[in-house]
């Protein structure tokens, strides 16, 4: 049994929180909020203890390992003691805004031979995985390009806009871990290009983007590329396409449902997509979850890794000199 | 080279015309049509003759063959005379409304070992062909169901209701033909039901109805379903489903374009369907002619007979009774 | 708080446990079994006492309600014990076999005003479900037909085929179910036909069929088309399509991702589809009993009814008689 | 009724004679090729004249249109000749493989008021068109980024590798045009990288690539997407997606027919993709043609023009120096 808190009773620490308390080898020991009310919410839905001080529940001799899902400025503070206590962490991404701190962040974990999971949780999603296992199995022989479209329902807010970093690190992301991912090797060289098509005000503010286009090439010449847009109002849209030497794979958006309805205007019309993240990767964040204690469990070395969060963050590095300087940028 | 005569310059003597002149083994020596401006319209379009007559078409020594697309009551007239003079026949269906005059010509026609195709179109649309050949090549193993929708865009005008011999006859008979080609076993059992729902006032005038279903069963056991339905608003409705031993076939209807539209309230919607038979079946049509020269330019047998008229009148007339009488009617 | 007992430590009742554990309004107390393991397993998972005698267990003052999940003879017994004492009830299908003890079944359950919800799970599908809500919003219409393909990716055991009354009554009656919901009509007229196709000696032994076809028709003239077959190598198979006056809808299986693979033979293939009912219905069943717990707290009518499963239990019988006798049977 | 003669008698000028004889408009008066037995193959199949020099083609008095289906290296001259005899021009592209020779020619027909056509086939499939008055008609508001893959079937001869000017210049020329088209804006940026994975030795010979990803941005900020592989082993792959501020629009590739095979492994399986553009664009290449005689007979403007031509053609310079150099080139 996995003694388990999670640091952070938001939107994301209530998931895991229920992912811990839904898995039969992990025990929800303690939640940990400044926000007395909120870590007693999501603690009292689970049985677990509600507390203020998340670094007390680091150090709380009953709890074997930590899902970090506070604020990322607190990241690496809260993974350093817990790795300097041997306790396992699923850390939200990014480790830290700053390439620097992310790279010493890092290096120090594998230095101790730390035992910290990124929480990629998109490499958790039921089709993503089926499809790096198709990849694996030879189903569409070597990798040529992968064509991923990922875009946003709606604008952020105004105050999310103005912290996030930037679209590039905030957004694209996750692409670029799942281009990393389903590529099966290292970019080697980032182009990319940034317009400000749904509310250039707010984004010309913080000389940020909304709509982008990148590209990566490894050293062998594989090819990703990477649309996004903060905007899409039929919903989170998700795809992605691999090309191979001996085929393709592709998958669709999910919807509430599979009805579809034709009249006399049109026909096979789908529901909107699934609206968010939330909603969208609900299986994927229960999946996470359940392989970061199996791993655990097994001691079995973690599925993703602080270095999977370095090397997605230098690749949205590359992807903002990219596009303010207009040169393809090696990374 | 086949010399063929088309009789009949209305909406399918037209196509028939078309198509003859399309085919580089065939020439269109006349079209003949008592509409004598119908006739040399349709004639002029392809430089062939236009006649009046549709007997003295049939009698031409330059003319080989002829097509017979004239009103369903002259049917047998001009095949009992075509195949006196031992011309080749493509006759639209239904032979004739009455089963006993189909029956004797049928028995005529085999009798003298007549060439005589019968026009039942979609058996050479290139989809429904491509499933045959699968269920031939074994690709879903021994046929079990069959399951026909077949829906007309909209009720046809009311002189066509009062002299088209009633939906069975007239619509179901397609679809009695497609069952009995894709089982590929003579069903044995008939049953059937019949609803006013479209136009009540119109179809009840003559007993008819305007939305059925039928279920047919051969002796081995194999089953078929047909469901029809005079309206259907968003266009003409052709699909056909085979489950097999092991495996299954299904098709899609036909648009004009593969477009899909994407909005806030529904995804992925696509166009309404093609229309109706003419749109639908355009590439059936050409290649039924185009069967039909090529039996005849190579001494084969004809890809459908006129016993293949009778059998799917037969099914009909049972389907008829069945509505009627409430019983399964045996064939 | 709604208080339960699960009767029932089978497949089935091991699923309803587990939704009313997830069911915050809902608190299990007891899941009770003869075999005491199986008991006990189910009961510890989610914290309940464990019982062998299931008539204790509806007997217990703190309990509320019930979920009926026991083999099939002994639910009226049970059903009456538990209106007897005022407690609702979710009870399985079919009530039972026989359709006399059905019948007075639900005539004593309406004179004692029972709360009693008949557990069709399909009506709690969420694309089923979308589809009512679609048909009562008005977008197709006045429904015209009903169409379900519903297909067992293989044969059952032959102990079950021996005592399960038949395919009409243990396969078809959900379709029958789902005809009669969808319709919003009663069906007055059944015809059916059933063929010997997948295992012919072992159902032949039963006088039961393997492959059915069933014609449903109300009295303002709906059609509802049925066909099942006890084996379908593709994976359990549950289609609905329903036409209307303006417009159809339609919806898709479910396969375990949404993966599509293209390779030089074949392109954008599917998964095979979730393998049977308790994968394809997990979602129904967890709404199910959601929407028995809501019903009870409400104090609002049961969403279905014991009258539903006499209704279906009959169109069973009489399609039992119109594939005997070749006759469409009036209901 | 215009009067035309068809230069070159190879495989895309067997297509435009044939449309020409198809269109009953126009008449096919001359099919000119130095190979007198191709020139005589194609003119007696559709009664036109065989002759084995252009020039004299073009210089027919009973000649209005030349349709220029030669050689790249012989376009200029005899667009030269056309436009100085006043007749139009409907001419294969490129230009010239030269963007100075192609400036001059467009300069030299837009100076002269020359009727020529560049035959940009694509615009003409019926479902880009399509899109296209979707997007004219408001359905998906103001572009925001367009997504083209376009995938030969198989690697071209060596002998083409070596003359074809490069992938950029043959083969995602096409993709700039459609790109250019759907923006609806000209693309100010291009950045593209190439990469050697199907045939490295091959392409390597010539500094070529056969695996490329290009980007392409407007003053506005509007973006393009295009990916090209030399070879895609499920066939000629074509899509298209439009994203829009309202909506977006997506197709689908074609195939031979719409059948779909549901086996114990896949289900919903299509077949391969139609192989090449002479099959894909069939439909295209007639509307084309339909609209070059359009355009003659009803003296409106050319649908595509020589400067279209000469701006795709930039791009692929633009493409060239970006892949080469590593920079976003602007244009």
């Amino acid at each position: 049994m996995v003694r388990i808190a999670v640091l952070g009773a938001g939107r994301i620490g209530k998931i895991h929180a229920a992912s811990v308390a839904a898995n039969p080898k992990a025990q929800l020991i303690a939640v940990a909020d400044p926000f007395a009310d909120a870590a007693k919410s999501v603690a009292d839905a689970h049985g677990a203890e509600a507390m203020t001080d998340a670094m007390a529940a680091i150090e709380r001799v009953d709890v074997d390992a930590v899902v970090i899902g506070t604020p990322t400025d607190t990241h690496v503070g809260f993974l350093m003691k817990a790795i300097e206590l041997g306790k396992a962490v699923l850390c939200e991404k990014p480790i830290d805004l700053d390439m620097t701190k992310s790279e010493s962040a890092a290096a120090e974990v594998e230095r101790r031979g730390g035992k910290v999971m990124l929480a990629f949780n998109r490499r958790f999603d039921s089709t993503f995985a089926e499809m790096r296992r198709a990849i694996d199995a030879g189903r569409i022989g070597e990798v040529r390009q992968v064509i991923i479209s990922s875009r946003d329902p709606g604008m952020p807010p105004p105050a999310y806009v103005k912290t996030s970093g930037g679209i590039f690190r905030d957004m694209t992301i996750h692409d670029f871990d799942m281009a990393r991912w389903l590529l099966g090797e290292e970019p080697m060289l980032v182009t990319a290009v940034g317009s400000r098509l749904v509310d250039p005000e707010l984004v010309g503010q913080y000389e940020d983007y909304d709509t982008v286009m990148v590209v990566l090439q490894t050293a062998s010449g594989r090819q990703a590329h990477i649309n996004n847009c903060r905007e899409a109002v039929y919903g989170y849209d998700q795809r992605v396409e691999v090309l191979g030497a001996s085929g393709m794979l592709t998958q669709d958006n999910l919807r509430p449902t599979t009805m579809r309805v034709t009249t006399a205007d049109l026909t096979d019309a789908r529901e909107p997509l699934l609206n968010f993240f939330l909603e969208r990767y609900a299986q994927a964040y229960r999946a996470e979850m359940d392989a970061f204690i199996d791993a655990i469990e097994g001691g079995k070395p973690m599925p993703t890794t602080v270095r999977d969060g370095v090397l997605a963050l230098r690749l949205a590095e590359c992807a903002v000199e990219s596009a303010r300087t207009g040169r393809a940028v090696s990374v």
